[in-house]
């Protein structure tokens, strides 16, 4: 189907998908650009797919599929983009129903207020790489469903699921025997920890002031990257990714 | 001094420093918002200080210093800064002298076309957290004098030395004994590498293609980073904190 005018109402619908607010009344997202678009066709979540009319050659071997195809003018992909530079392709894709926390498995991070979607999605996708197996946000953090978020994420919202809630203390309190992990000053050397059997959970914190006081008391273990430099501090997706990978090294 | 005026020569040089072509014509860099230009003044790194004359209290402690402070209207400031939100105050300084490759130390990161500013400035800010002592960057990489880079390092430039070249393999030819340690989807498991003695060099690629041929062909070590889930990759960033922080763990 053809849609030509800025003026279509579902045009007007997909464009507010930009915004929290759109996503949550709609309960849908965009996955933009050839990459995240690819991605959620192969993984059956696209409900529709939006591509430039103008670049129909270039994506031919998307347009073969059950999910209806929409083929429009640039000017009018751009009013649904986020991206400065659109690659002319999108898909519409159904926010996946919440699942039990008890069912997103025994690796998880979970986030505390982590503000920059650009660090959430990069703790998303590295989660993905070393094989963590849900993420949990409080609703301090940024929209896992952003466009910028879902960019960084490079496709982990297809296959590690999301979990959000109020406030991780409440939400994560019914998990009895999981290791809290939590990054602290004061703590002792995370390379030098006892060994975390069983099930864990990496607390990450907000990018300027750490963990807030009722998700550092959760705390089983109290952990600090060792900084041999000048520097104070990491990057909050860089801490996540040097526990997550210490993890794998260290447990599988 | 008061400054208030948009025609003010000064304004227009310093403005020009957000581009890469101001700064290699006037050989200096602007330090944005309180970290920043805090830790330029504390470095002596300093050159001059600009501040919001409305925020002249909240920024006090500064002001008092050998540094020439000029006061500025919020809109002729904002015509200096590159930050949305600016803080109200920033350092105006000179570009360091490039160091020889040799006085770096040997524990090196080096950059093939690693373009985003964020990702830059982020393994920059690592370098300094993990005691890393060099910063080797070709001209395909992004320029971490950009307020971008710059605000994702956290201060690093005031200690972590960079080295700008138009190639990596002729650049780092002259280390003899360097160990040079490559990303590769075909190496061995990172965690199992065989211990690495002396001098290291982590040799980090573009956020797309990886590492160039001619840089490739460099590695000593050719390893990968296990990623059991179903990612392909990672960030370059995260992927070079991990091997930071491993060599941390393992050699000290």
């Amino acid at each position: 189907m053809r849609l030509s005018s800025l003026q279509n109402p579902q045009i007007k619908a997909w464009a507010a998908l930009r915004t929290a607010s759109g996503r949550r009344q709609q309960g849908l997202f965009l996955a933009e650009g050839e990459h995240l678009a690819g991605e959620a066709l192969q993984a059956g979540a696209a409900q529709a797919l939006l591509v430039d009319e103008e670049r129909q050659e270039q994506y031919e071997k998307y347009l073969n599929t059950p999910v209806p195809v929409y083929l429009m003018p640039p000017h009018v992909l751009q009013k649904v983009c986020d991206a400065k530079t659109p690659q002319g392709i999108l898909a519409v894709c159904p926010i996946p129903a919440q699942q039990e926390l008890g069912s997103l498995g025994g690796r998880l991070v979970a986030l505390n207020g982590v503000q920059d979607p650009g660090n959430a999605g990069t703790i998303w996708r590295t989660m993905d790489a070393a094989g963590f197996t849900g993420l949990v946000m409080d609703e301090k953090s940024a929209d896992p469903f952003s466009p910028k978020a879902l960019r960084a994420s490079m496709g982990a919202v297809f296959r590690v699921p999301v979990y959000r809630c109020a406030s991780l203390a409440a939400a994560l309190a019914p998990l009895a025997g999981c290791a809290f992990l939590a990054g602290d000053l004061q703590g002792e050397d995370f390379f030098a920890r006892a060994p975390v059997q069983g099930d864990l959970c990496l607390l990450i914190g907000n990018e300027g002031q750490g963990l807030d006081e009722e998700t550092q008391a959760m705390a089983t273990h109290r952990l600090k990257l060792p900084m041999p430099g000048g520097a104070e501090s990491l990057n909050a997706a860089v801490a996540a990714a040097i526990m997550m990978y210490d993890v794998v090294r260290r447990n599988g």
